[in-house]
């Protein structure tokens, strides 16, 4: 019998074989080229995959918010970047943390530094947020008042200290190919180099991080790189593999969907899987069709490429509408379960917060609802 | 002291007082029409929000998945309709219900009724879903011969009741005002009248349910119509005001974040308060720009109107960019917290999951991750 027999409402299915498959890939390629995988774990959220990045050998991780972080410190993770603007609201939390765990904390301007020299009552260590052409957030290269005032706000704090300069290059989400994500990430690189080496005789053990999938599945020069980030790459998905960062093969989850009713006036399924299950992230087709997930056939050992001409169409808060070929609809009853591949799987994951693996197996996620509590060794 | 200085992280924040004036409009509309108010408790999802309406003469509700029935009935409401294409692969779920509530299901082809009468046990209402232009789901009117099929299977069964037709007329989402809208509500009663006309002789008892919250804020022809089942105008938002089905000082939520850097060379501040936040709805500006919210000055005593030229133009994961005026910039520093309007406050909702009153108090909402169970009286 299939894991979808099993399923009656929209669950996010897992690959383990994949997803592990993806992490030991990254976890090799860091390995080789000499720097550190400090994974992503805003994509998956979830401690029991965090179990299987430690057995590839990962210790030090990276999270999207400082209750994520106090999630998995709860877990016995205990060196953890926060690659966000630190939110000093937050403080509590954040001293909390810092008296447990090894804390990375990310400032992307002068009044983030002050505001967090005022609050920290802990060592933690310093990231100087550089925006090298995402444009979201991060100090411009070139603006060098900007960083030496940061840099004097540390150095008067006796419990910060600095220890890089960290981008996040998501221009590269905007790539079409491998070349292009491969220059945005020489570009990216070459301009936190050129920063270091300018701050290098002041902070002698000054560090580069960066971060963005595209950038570590794609590029091949990490030479002047301390760190990675990636995320997503644990699962990858369609969007992804639209910009050739993987391929469709390597997308290690997919959206179990009921189907609830068929239309053979114009070959839709509708099915129990809206966008609060999937997000409303789309691709554009080349003839500017949006594309919310493609359908893959499914069973106990996985599930294969995409079926050529069958992809979901449209979401609604619950609903999706399904186009598929004739012959997938001729084969496909209300009452049958589907497997979608998603578009966006760090988003998907986030809604549907919670994995059903091919063998039957439920791992948590995160509930951001919950306070979770550093296990204190004392 | 303001709200906003008690919000650490982004939350939902609620104004009761713009919540129930939303419910006692729209349920002082139905009385005046002489039409049941079966207002849809998908956008809320809040038991305590289910109590104002309560207060408000409502018993009957609708919902959108048969756990969010269950959520319902376990605290008290004992009459709901589950306005999604029966998912028979919820059985269990499905009978639990039947056994201690009035349920109402929706059927949307000749399969998901066949499905249905196998695995029923205990009484419960069906409605014909009927595809009246939105195009999503449903029999088209014309097609006499899968309606009549339907309901040779509704009589074959003896827990199956036929209750009538129900439509949700979705296209008056794309419609641009008030007029357009009005006449989107005639047309779809228009084709469920006649329908309903062609079917009284055999079922005397025949009753039309229509829902969606344009037509109900804007139509004032309810004279062929049962029941409304509108679900947005509990807090309406940004996509309600732009065409026109509500005004914005209406709207009852807006998300509450935390401002954690800023970009003084692009009036830009970077808010905690992403797409996991807001979800990714936006809406088209006339010159082309998204917008993803719009700033509002909030305090104790509620919100205003958005102000002008600041509005939310990009959403990562957990970054929103809000693009300010000149003043706005000015006054506005890191460690402040802000108010967005959300474009669609069912999506928005759905993420934030739980709202906090302007008087402090955190309201609950509905754990999809949960099992709910009905109160037995026995």
């Amino acid at each position: 019998m299939s894991i979808l027999h099993s399923v009656t409402e929209p669950v996010l299915l897992l690959d383990e074989q994949k997803c592990r498959r993806n992490i030991e890939r990254m976890a090799e390629k860091a390995s080789r080229h000499n720097v550190l995988l400090r994974p992503h774990f805003k994509t998956h959220q979830s401690r029991h995959i965090g179990e299987w990045f430690r057995e590839a050998g990962i210790s030090c991780i990276t999270v999207s918010s400082l209750r994520m972080a106090a999630y998995f410190a709860a877990y016995g993770w205990d060196d953890i970047t926060v690659a966000f603007p630190v939110n000093t609201l937050e403080h509590e939390r954040i001293n909390l943390l810092a008296r447990h765990i090894s804390l990375g904390l990310l400032v992307a301007d002068t009044e983030g530094a002050r505001l967090l020299s005022r609050i920290i009552r802990h060592s933690v260590r310093v990231w100087i947020k550089i925006d090298t052409g995402a444009h979201r957030t991060g100090v411009l290269p070139r603006d060098r008042k900007t960083i030496d005032a940061i840099l004097q706000v540390i150095k008067r704090s006796v419990s910060l200290t600095f220890r890089g300069f960290l981008t996040h290059a998501g221009q590269s989400y905007e790539c079409r190919n491998r070349d292009e994500i491969t220059e945005v990430h020489r570009e990216s690189v070459a301009l936190l180099a050129k920063l270091a080496d300018t701050y290098r005789s002041d902070y002698p053990d000054i560090e580069i991080s960066t971060g963005d999938t595209p950038s570590c599945s794609v590029a091949d020069d990490f030479s002047k790189i301390s760190e990675i980030r990636p995320g997503n790459f644990v699962f990858y998905d369609l969007m992804q593999a639209s910009i050739s960062s993987c391929e469709k093969r390597d997308i290690a989850v997919a959206v179990a969907c009921p189907v609830v009713a068929r239309h053979n006036d114009r070959n839709e399924l509708i099915l129990y899987g809206g966008g609060i299950h999937f997000s409303k992230e789309f691709l554009e087709s080349g003839d500017g069709r949006k594309i919310y997930g493609e359908l893959v056939r499914a069973d106990d050992s996985g599930w294969g490429e995409p079926l050529e001409g069958c992809y979901v169409s449209r979401l609604s808060q619950e609903h999706g509408t399904l186009k598929v070929t004739d012959d997938v609809f001729r084969q496909t009853a209300v009452g049958d379960v589907v497997a979608i591949l998603p578009v966006h799987s760090c988003m998907t994951a986030n809604c549907l917060a919670g994995y059903t693996t091919l063998s039957g197996e439920h791992l948590e996620f995160f509930d951001f609802r919950k306070e979770y509590f550093v296990r204190s060794p004392d």
